[in-house]
């Protein structure tokens, strides 16, 4: 008789949607359901709740042969750490869905990292619209650095490039700072007319002016694009090497002299082949590695917290399994 | 029979309070009256009015000896250029209490240039919490340079610096950056309990993000005046330096080839003996005037208005004058 499958599920909730896929022990993933934003900070309680309830019952009953009660749900989210590690109503509300499964909240930075290695050891820094950096040990955070936000940290991050797009942008209109292909860029992203006006000043710089200070200062970020765009510029390369060594600074207070274990990269800023995705693998050598799928890595997490083989091949059998998912 | 003297009203309209001087035409101060806020955008414009105008007739009912009429009021603020350059409703008030006076209406910025020099030609560059540059032609702005605010301008300010100390702590908090005397410095300031607490940093960094984000980012510009409390730290050196190099960018962008005329340094930052100050002059050398009382260069501008003399010695009437003055 062969030892009965044991299941786990593990769960991407993001701010724009939310997906859970069941595998069983081995890693063999079984079945994915996808729903709405799961993330309690943004999307509200009540709905990531909703959400994340409705995206385990659903890879649960989409199973494709009847299976055990997971014994293990992963849940990883952006914030739960700061929120004290758990969300006491989604584990009630996974209670009164009927599952009996052991809750664990994880960081999605985690999620991240073990979406690239299995190794429990190493370290992983996300650039997306902010910056955190943390290291793995025994395959849980031990230390973390930056990812404080826009206004005091996140160097080097999308918020950060755009910011420094603006700001080369309005010294170079001012004469404060060198020409640059910037400024047609920037000017294409902007279509506000200008609330002010002083006769001695460039029309442009009153538009830009304008159109920061109407927006949430994080939305700056959407300038960041603009330095992949523009070309060879030396101002904008010059804003892609520092936010690069920000990056590589961030990682190397995290990965100790000890440490010979991967660095994961994630977010978009430090997508493979991005300019800086590019200089900062170029300066951290062979140990880097890419973030790809979260919900690979939630999955691996899962088994983690099962107590059972999560080794590389299991997590190359997690990917191809989730690929060959509808 | 001797000629009649004429009048002049100079009116600094600021944020905490407004000033009017009543002056002869040869600079004579002959009555000072203060009142309240006057400054529309932040005290509203209901109240500006009235503090504006009850200032004018203050000074005016305060003359030691029967006077015209004056013949010109010039209003000095921030922000009225950005404005239109004018406010109507000030207008309106004056002529319905009594005053036939042309009223000008100028920026506060060219009121601390006209209290350090009288001269017609030169620059001027006020870095307080904001940081903005102009050069001054014939009397009136030729050029503007930064003033863009925090968000992506402001270079080498109080904020800027405020920010750069905090991100500064929380570089050498996180071992992204050196340590630095400015930790224990900014600790002293934050009075706030940490909302967040995460396990594998120090609480301090906690701390401070909480307090940073719990006010309006302008705010940062508190933490300034650290750099100069820590005494010798090469943290607060570096963000010195920068600082006064940014402004000197500032001035040098707005002071053309062919000027030689005077650079005043206006604002809290650039004050004499300040740090930031002490540098930006030693590189400027002997152009450099420091702002003296704004209330001084309203009265020169009024003068200036009304096209009588208004050179060096005149400016030093007025400034014994108003000292003079209860």
């Amino acid at each position: 008789m062969a030892t009965p499958l044991r299941t786990v599920i593990g769960v991407d909730a993001g701010g724009t949607g939310t997906r859970a896929v069941l595998l069983d022990h081995t890693g063999r993933a079984l079945s994915l359901a996808r729903t709405g934003p799961g993330n309690p900070t943004s999307a509200g309680l009540d709905l990531a709740v909703t959400n994340i309830v409705a995206a385990c019952t659903g890879a649960f009953t989409a199973a494709p042969e009847p299976v055990a009660q997971p014994d293990v749900i992963a849940l990883c989210m952006a914030g739960v750490i700061a929120a004290g590690g758990r969300v006491p109503e989604v584990e009630a509300a996974l209670v009164e869905a009927g599952f009996g499964a052991t809750v664990a909240f994880k960081g999605d930075v985690l999620a991240a990292y073990f979406s690239a290695t299995a190794d429990p050891d190493g370290a992983v820094v996300i650039v997306g619209t902010g910056a955190t950096g943390a290291r793995i040990r025994d395959g849980e955070f031990e230390a973390m650095s930056d990812g404080l936000g826009w206004l005091i940290g996140d160097e080097g991050s999308g918020f950060w490039i755009g910011q420094q797009v603006v700001r080369a942008v309005c010294a170079a209109l001012d004469g404060r700072g060198p020409d640059t292909a910037l400024v047609d860029a920037l000017m294409g992203l902007i279509d506000i007319e200008p609330q002010l006006s002083q006769p001695w000043r460039d029309e442009r710089l009153m538009r830009i002016l304008t159109w920061a200070y109407a927006r949430r200062p994080v939305e700056l970020s959407v300038a960041a694009r603009l330095v992949t765009e523009v070309g060879d510029d030396p101002v904008a390369a010059g804003i892609v090497a520092e936010a690069a060594a920000r990056v590589v600074t961030n990682v190397g207070s995290v990965t100790g002299a000890d440490t010979d274990g991967p660095i994961v990269l994630g977010g978009s800023v430090v997508a493979p082949g991005s300019p800086v995705g590019r200089l900062v693998a170029a300066e951290l050598g062979e140990r880097v590695r890419h973030a790809r799928d979260g919900i690979a890595g939630a999955a691996l997490v899962a088994l983690r917290e099962l107590g059972v083989r999560a080794d590389a091949e299991v997590l190359a059998r997690i990917s191809t399994g989730l690929a060959a998912l509808p």
